[in-house]
């Protein structure tokens, strides 16, 4: 804590960092950094939490767990807003780790916008995406040469004809790239069949990995119209990636 | 290098390593740790590399430059692949830093496949990858809850209706995801009529950020309508990252 003349803390400003797919050495040099001068850490299950005595020395800092597990511990996103901003307003360095990338789905632009709007700075750290580097530890390059010249990543937590869902399904099965599918376990067969309905061949390859680049890594090769179903037959849990397109079958 | 028994050197994994957008402090926490144990490193003039001493005892190492530039030194991808085989095959640590992820269009497959098919195993580092991190760098989150679902990473290197072109650009006009493209600076003013013939209204905001993360960093807002005259006027060189959808107006 830093404190002023006046005896008045001096706010410092908060860290937003990706801290990547999941595996700790994942996170970024200076991720790293800003969590071993952090005074309080708030994470979420996601990225290296686990791991995180690799990273710094957890025992001279406050760790808060604001996860939001499906089914599971949820802290609201609002309540998160509000501790980042009364943990700064002491004066401690704040650290917000957040699997992945801040800004693919992180909701770390509302964190920024809710910071700013109390008058503290924000620093992000990107991250390295799930998206890109889940089918990567699994063999898989999200783009290759003379193959595909572009992939989309998506949301999949709605489904699709959702009245709140912001994708065009049509438009992605013509696009011509790699999907990369986050956070659609559950709606992974409606969105296969939406992608099929929109012009993708049933047997385009795809892919399906559960934790990747952690220990409990594990994924199954199948094709756009076996999907839905491999991930029942496996019982795929999240937090999983599906990733569909020419590249799936390299 | 390592020697077996019988005086032969014993062939040890190329590391392929994503060295990120362009600080030195934002390639991974593994590809610091690669790059330390490195004998040889083939690298270009994307990613670290010209800060590659703040990572690592360079003096002890072999650096080699394998850049491709436009118009500059150009090392053929096909040099860069017998240059790894030679250093792995020495009994040397390779290490291949490249700039963003070695997936997404960095030909990391290919040089995983040359080494491949030598008997040679390779291994992968995701990196931080400028399509995300670059407009982050200039205030711009690629995705935003309640604003967009979606986000497409494109190679802008062939310009729309090229025959070797694998884009739809019309498909990506309706996507309603954000787009974010690299490698496209000369293609820019025909890429925004193609996404506008498309159907993306002209006054979708767009971003452009030159040389993103580093010191030299720049950008520029605009419109999807103004994005090529506006990369003309303001003289913008590669390595340079647009983006166009709602998020480049927050």
């Amino acid at each position: 804590m830093t404190i002023s003349q006046e005896n008045q803390p001096i706010i410092q400003p908060v860290s937003l960092i990706g801290g990547g797919p999941g595996a700790w050495d994942l996170i970024t040099v200076r991720g790293m950094n800003r969590l071993q001068e952090a005074d309080v850490i708030l994470a979420d299950h996601l990225g290296p939490t686990d791991e995180l005595e690799k990273l710094c020395d957890i025992s001279s800092k406050t760790v808060v767990d604001v996860s939001k597990l499906p089914y599971g511990r949820q802290v609201t996103q609002e309540r998160t807003n509000e501790m980042l901003v009364e943990y700064a307003q002491q004066g401690l360095k704040v650290v917000r780790l957040k699997g992945g990338d801040p800004y693919v789905f992180g909701r770390g632009f509302e964190e920024l916008e809710f910071l700013g709007e109390h008058g503290i700075e924000c620093e992000v750290i990107p991250g390295v995406t799930s998206a890109v580097s889940v089918p990567a530890a699994a063999g898989i390059p999200i783009t290759n040469r003379g193959v595909v010249h572009s992939f989309t990543v998506v949301s999949g937590h709605l489904p699709p004809g959702h009245p709140k869902s912001l994708v065009d399904w049509a438009a992605l099965a013509k696009s011509g790239g790699t999907l990369s599918i986050i956070m659609g376990v559950k709606n992974a067969g409606a969105i296969a069949e939406a992608l099929m309905d929109g012009g993708l061949d049933a047997d385009t390859p795809a892919a399906v990995i559960q934790e990747g680049t952690t220990d409990a890594q594990r994924s199954v090769r199948c094709t756009l119209g076996t999907l839905g179903a491999v991930m029942v037959e496996e019982e795929i849990k999240p937090p999983a990636v599906y990733v569909i397109g020419q590249v799936a079958g390299l």
